[in-house]
């Protein structure tokens, strides 16, 4: 029998599924190899290849009766591995946010991860994270730096590093992550993988480690769009639980086939990074060629709105829900996610409504904005760095990294990264991937996921390849 | 020709036009009426009789080649006379906000109230409030106590206190004020009148001076529960201007006919005023008489809800908006008034934050509650006081009067308070008005308004007036 595929898109795993191979081998090898193969820095926990063994045999059994139909209605994730960032609750592991003195074992599990077990998948193990959720680089986890899955010297990006290089290497189908300022998003466009912050709301937060709760957005980083809309789909409920959870209303996104408009904004900086600057050209090109129209808008709402989220109260959404035990624990902690997290004790009551007035003020500017365009397209990251580079300089290299992600969540869109190009780094040899967000209001997840798809079956065309895998 | 109806329902109103009367004559003699019986404290500001008669002349003007289905449909308000609470524009008059050094002259009509204007209502006059919109006892302003319409020497209640006397008094046909902590609903109660607050965003906030603008509504007051429906339908629409603005989802409430379930509290508190605790009681046998199942509800995170915004963060709302102002012109300001918008300035962005997520855990818990019933029933306030006792006390008689009204716009729900009887206060000679308030989850007005018709008719069949009109 061949071995699990290494590049485990749904599809491929299904048929190599349906060519006969034994899913409790497959996945026991899967165990085996992420063992072998994983760079320090990806995981936190793994579950053991034994109860990996245990739950595939476990669905064979419950699924025995079904005929294929059945299955795939009842079982939709049947068999697909995954894994989840290690702020997630997985009843009987611990739960450790990147902090071992935080970490305590979950008595139940995560409503989203609950819905992905219920539906066949099988869960590999725990990633790595930048503490508490807080940093885009992956460098900040007393589990070591998290590398990019393309070139160790690099940051995988953050706070879902570990989640992202495990897809990207191939070694679970997809994984769980939350996305607050653009934890999913950069991580996704530096290991060349989609990445899908979903409407705040949609995917409960039930059991996973709030960081800034208003604005958390459990996510998912996957190899194809496709993937990343079955997982949506699967995830996808109304908790009554959640303060937080909104549905769908009515007037649903749908996919999008034809002609669509695009806008970007009218001033973007790379911070001197002349290779993505070029491929965010080329990535302008090619929406134009699957069928876009591009228009010019206006950037300043976006930008303040991004301002708003790392320097002003809403930082303090962090010291709400962290700050007892960072005050306690001070010591336990990472030095940059503390200081950031009980920074924010300066802000008060009046200058926080006065924020939170201004972020309805520019929702309400920028959502005018799609009435004439169906996304918005950015570069997901302006540059990237070295693991040692952000070790140099913590803040400034995070705040780069947040430019073009961290107001959507405060303006209520939506948005996927889609790898868009390999280059090489100026003045290295270093070719790492560049992706470009689409972004759109509240609920267009469908029609989102659609344009990515088509973005990213052109791109693919040209030879881009699925995350980091051995083709 | 018979004098302009003494107890001007939109009905009472229509009929006498539709019998011949002349608008403007009749609109004319209501403007001098209400300068010659207005109690001192009632107004800030009046539309000249000119005016008005210009008005009802230009209304005549564009209404005159329609028959009276197109008359209707187009003027659903013709020529009925209203008045507006003084914290809303109307373009060239002053907007004082019972402040005079705050006070400025409009450049724009709010967009409610040019809503009424465009559907044939005639604007009279602007009534005085608390200071800022904050209070519930109506004496809280440098333009006069203004006194309940029953009884001078009690308080109208607040802050839409003109606004309440102007309809009991039937000077005018209806009224818009505000309603943040119960500024409708209270001196609605006080005066024997309608008074709907409905669900936060549906009544554009437009053009109308912020008081804690998360909750701000504006609202209505009316002499019955019809013609404050007609009200509610002319100014609901949806204000792209307004980033509090809200439309009601596709699943609308129904006019609630048959059998109905309403909860009541497990504890209730008078604070010694024994009528209306016995009124109370009467009203709850009305609600059952009229169709309704009465249930006990568990009243503890209701309470919660209400200590929440007059002891808590949200206070900083008026801060946020007020603050500025206030500071630089302490000496202008109604002292109480001043001290608890300025008092707010001690909570913290962390303590903010955290009071949003207890809110919403409150919210999820109460609205569970309306799984098992229609509305929940309360006494709009539990008692009532002279103004001579404000004056002595102005802090714990207002938050005595907001104890069963300020909760509802942090748990989002909407409410309408419906007179009930009128009761001899203990120890005196003063016949009071006693109300009740229905309230339910956003974006129930029809079937709470259509319940209010049902109660308010049954206890009119047993003799209680409209407002304090002669009858």
């Amino acid at each position: 029998m061949t071995s699990f595929p290494s590049v485990p898109t749904f599809d491929a795993v299904r048929r190599w599924y349906a060519a006969g191979a034994d899913m409790e081998e497959g996945l026991a090898e899967l165990a085996r190899r992420i063992r072998r193969e994983s760079a320090p820095g990806v995981w936190i926990s793994l579950v053991s290849e034994q109860d990996v063994r245990a739950r595939a045999r476990l669905l064979k059994e419950k699924s025995a009766s079904l005929d294929a139909p059945d299955l795939a209605e009842r079982y939709p994730l049947f068999g697909i591995p995954f894994a989840v960032k290690d702020n997630m609750d997985v009843a009987g592991m611990e739960t450790t946010a990147a902090c071992p003195a935080y970490s305590y074992k979950a008595e139940k599990t995560a409503f989203v991860v609950q819905k992905l077990l219920d539906a066949g998948a099988v869960l590999m193990g725990k990633t790595n994270l930048d503490q508490f959720a807080t940093g885009l680089v992956g460098v900040r986890s007393p589990y070591g730096a998290c590398p990019c899955s393309f070139n160790a010297a690099y940051i995988s990006g953050g706070s879902s590093s570990g989640s992202a290089h495990a897809v990207a290497r191939g070694l679970v189908s997809f994984s769980l992550g939350t996305d607050t300022a653009g934890s999913i998003r950069v991580p996704a466009a530096l290991n060349n993988l989609i990445g899908l912050k979903p409407s705040r709301g949609l995917l409960s937060s039930s059991g996973v480690v709030p960081a800034c709760p208003s604005l958390d957005c459990v996510s998912i980083l996957a190899l194809t769009s496709e993937d990343a809309a079955d997982v949506f789909r699967t995830a996808d409920a109304p908790d009554p639980d959640d303060i937080w959870s909104r549905t769908v209303p009515k007037r649903t996104s749908v996919e999008k086939t034809g002609p669509f408009t695009f806008g970007i904004p009218d001033t973007l900086d790379f911070l001197g990074n002349t290779a993505w600057e070029k491929a965010w050209e080329k990535a302008v090109e090619d929406m134009c060629a699957i069928g876009g129209r591009c228009m010019t808008i206006r950037y300043a709402p976006y930008k303040e709105a991004a301002d708003m989220l790392y320097f002003g109260p809403y930082m303090a959404e962090r010291t709400a829900v962290l700050g007892d035990f960072i005050r306690s624990h001070a010591e336990d902690c990472v030095p940059v996610v503390r200081d950031i997290i009980l920074g924010a004790g300066r802000w008060s009551a009046e200058e926080t409504f006065r924020t939170l007035y201004r972020a309805r003020e520019l929702r309400r500017m920028t959502t005018a904005d799609f009435e004439h365009m169906d996304l918005l397209l950015l570069p997901t990251v302006p540059t990237t760095y070295t693991i040692e580079e952000v070790r140099r300089d913590p803040m400034t290299t995070n705040v780069n990294m947040s430019r073009y992600t961290n107001f959507m969540n405060i303006l209520d869109l939506c948005a996927v990264s889609v790898p868009a190009a390999i280059a090489r780094m100026p003045g290295t040899h270093a070719d790492l991937p560049f992706g470009v967000t689409m972004a759109a209001p509240a609920f267009s997840e469908k029609s989102l996921l659609s344009l990515a798809s088509r973005l990213h079956t052109f791109v693919q065309k040209r030879g881009l390849p699925l995350g980091a895998c051995l083709q």
